[in-house]
């Protein structure tokens, strides 16, 4: 077993007792690393028929277009924690109403929980994560420098739900997994 | 800073460069632990009027009653993970068939995502993290020995949107916490 790239040598895969999957564990002490999958949050921000969008200011996929998203922290709901994504974004002021999506890529470990929601106050601006934001009207959506598969995803399942009051959440297109 | 619970003195709960969050530091390595939100996958699995429910072998609330559910493993989808928990207790195939609720348990920095299933094949057994296994109607669900909230929680949505082919996901009922 070698060590997992990024971590000293005496981190090593291995199962621990009990166990059924492999595990970092420290070859000193015994400690069990348990990585789980992360939850990333997210929303469709809409004003009239325009959509909120960043272009994103980090990597991976620096300098393409992605919806206001990211990791869920540490005691945070989904709603909160997309709203907070929001803030930190784009300076956007969030209401929350819906679930458009929940979507998994297996690959990344991720499972990708999207709303909808409209602005509570108005205003936008780029946060730290963004060279630039703007509100996109659907065909003017930089369709060719979207940052992940699933800001497809989001963007066409919103346009399948609209406005609707009451709409079942989608989840990955037939046969997508979201690589990229 | 105290090293955290259950993790050796050399662990110190601290703000790495450039992040804005305590996080579990080596003192000796520097190694960060990352920790994340998990994602509890499970269903409510029915057959006719009966939906199928698990005494846990296993703490928290070890031989109190829960539905098929657990953590989601790395590289797997939330609708592959519910259909494993199910297996893993159950001895049930199932096969989903919506998705019931997106809840969050901040406290425990855990989001749940629980669907809607049906039996693919007949029969169920108690597995290893299981005391026994049931199907029950409504009024035979052990209401008072129930595991968790976010159970109850899962059941009365359920009730609500029944057999609708269409229907929007729940979240937390208003100001609940899931806090037991
Ligand atoms: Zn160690
Ligand atoms: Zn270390």
């Amino acid at each position: 077993t070698e060590a997992p790239v990024n971590l000293p040598a005496r981190y090593k895969r291995e199962i621990p007792e009990g166990d059924s999957r492999l595990r970092i564990v420290c070859s000193d002490c015994g400690f069990i690393n348990y990585e789980n999958p992360k939850v990333v949050v997210g929303a469709v921000v809409r004003e009239g028929d325009r959509i909120l969008m960043c272009r994103r200011a980090i990597n991976p996929r620096h300098g393409f277009w992605t919806l206001p998203a990211g990791y869920l922290e540490l005691n945070e709901t989904t709603a909160d924690g997309a709203r907070r994504e929001a803030w930190e974004e784009a300076r956007a002021k969030i209401e929350i109403d819906g679930l458009i999506a929940v979507y998994s890529i297996p690959r990344l470990s991720q499972v990708q929980v999207i709303y909808r929601a409209r602005f509570a106050a108005p205003g936008i601006e780029p946060g730290p994560e963004s060279l630039e934001v703007g509100l996109f009207a659907w065909d003017e959506i930089p369709w060719n420098d979207l940052a992940f598969p699933s800001v497809r995803w989001a963007l066409e399942h919103y346009r399948e739900v609209g406005d609707a009051e009451h709409f079942a959440a989608r989840t990955n297109p037939p046969g997508e997994l979201g690589n990229f």
